[in-house]
C-alpha cells in the first residue's frame, strides 16, 4: 500500500492527482490488473471528471455547495456536516483499471482528491492488484 | 478487458446493461471473483438499481433532472456542466460480486449505463478478476 | 462470500457495521488485500463515514430526507422513489484495503448500512481478495 500526502489550500477544493497515481502504477511493472484508491477522511472524497478545462471543477464545487450548505438543523458541533455529506455523496474510493502497466482513462478523466473542509494537510491510500 | 459499446438515444436516459455484462462473465467460466464495470466518459455513469418496473428509472432522472440543472452560473463553455455534476455524483464505476460463474445480484437489482449527454455512441470497460 | 444480516428499524437509518466486516477479514487471516462490500438491495445503501458523534449520521440522514423527498410527480406505484434515488446517489457497494489482516480505515472512519426504506431484514454480502 502506498500513502501519497496531498496538501489543500481552500475549504472546498478539487486537486488533480491523476499524475500520482499513474506514476505509482507504472513503478510496479504490474502489466494487467487494477488499483483502488482510497480516501482514509470522512470530509473529504475522490472522484474522475473532466481534468482539461478546469471551469469543470469550479462547476462541480459550484454545485455541491449551493446544494450542500452548512445549516443551523446540522446539530454535530464541529459545523461541518456539509463536509461530511459531500463525502459521502461523492464517495471515498475509486477503482480504475490497468492495462499495460498503465491506468485506463477516457480521453478526458483526470482523478480528483477532493476536500470539503480544509485546508488540511491530507493523504491517500493506493493498492495495486495484478489480474 | 471486454469493451462494450452502448448507444444512447436521449439526453439523459438509463440503459439496462445487465444482459450484457452477464453473458461476458459467464463465457469466461470464472467460478469466483468480481468484476469491475467502468464508464471512460465525464458525462456519463452507471448504477444499480430496480430493473422491473421502469417507472423506477424515469423517477431517477425525474430526481437528477430536478435538482441537477444547466445554470447561467457553470462557466464550463460547453454548457454541459450539469452533466459533469450526475456523473460524479452517480459515479463512474461499479463493482459486483461473481460466485458460480454468475453476477451475484439482488432480486431486483440491474446495472444501468446513465447517459447524461447523449445522444451518443458511448462504451463500457468491463474487466474480471479471479477470487 | 459472506452474507450478513441486517435489521433495520426506521424508514430511515445507519447502522454501523463496521465490527462485524472486521470481524470476518480477521477470521479469513488474509495478511493483505480487499474486501468488497455489497448491498443486494435497491432502496439501501452502504457508505464510509465518521462513527464517533452520532450527531454526524443524524445530519446526513437530515440533509437526504430535506432534498430527496417522497414526490407526487413520482410515477412508481410502490411510492419509495426517493428510497430509490437515496440508494443510487449514496451507493450499492464500497472497497476496503486490508492490512495486516485488518481493514484500513481513517482514524473516523465507520462502515454504514443505509437504510432507507425501512424497517426491514436486509442483508450485506462481503468478499475478501488476497493482494
Amino acid at each position: 500500500m502506498i500513502e501519497i500526502p496531498v496538501s489543500s489550500s481552500e475549504r472546498n477544493e478539487f486537486i488533480d492527482i491523476t499524475g500520482k497515481i499513474s506514476e505509482a502504477v507504472s513503478k510496479t511493472k504490474i502489466e494487467s490488473g487494477f488499483c483502488i484508491i482510497y480516501v482514509p477522511h470522512t470530509t473529504a472524497a475522490v472522484t474522475i471528471n473532466e481534468g482539461s478545462d478546469p471551469d469543470v471543477q469550479t462547476d462541480l464545487l459550484f454545485w455541491l455547495n449551493e446544494h450542500i450548505k452548512p445549516s443551523s438543523s446540522f446539530r454535530h458541533a464541529e459545523g461541518n456536516s456539509d463536509s461530511h455529506v459531500k463525502s459521502s455523496l461523492v464517495g471515498h474510493s475509486v477503482s480504475v483499471l490497468i492495462e499495460k502497466s498503465a491506468l485506463v482513462l477516457g480521453t478526458w478523466q483526470k482523478i480528483f482528491f477532493c476536500e470539503f473542509d480544509g485546508p488540511r494537510k491530507r493523504k491517500v491510500f493506493l493498492k495495486i492488484f495484478r489480474a
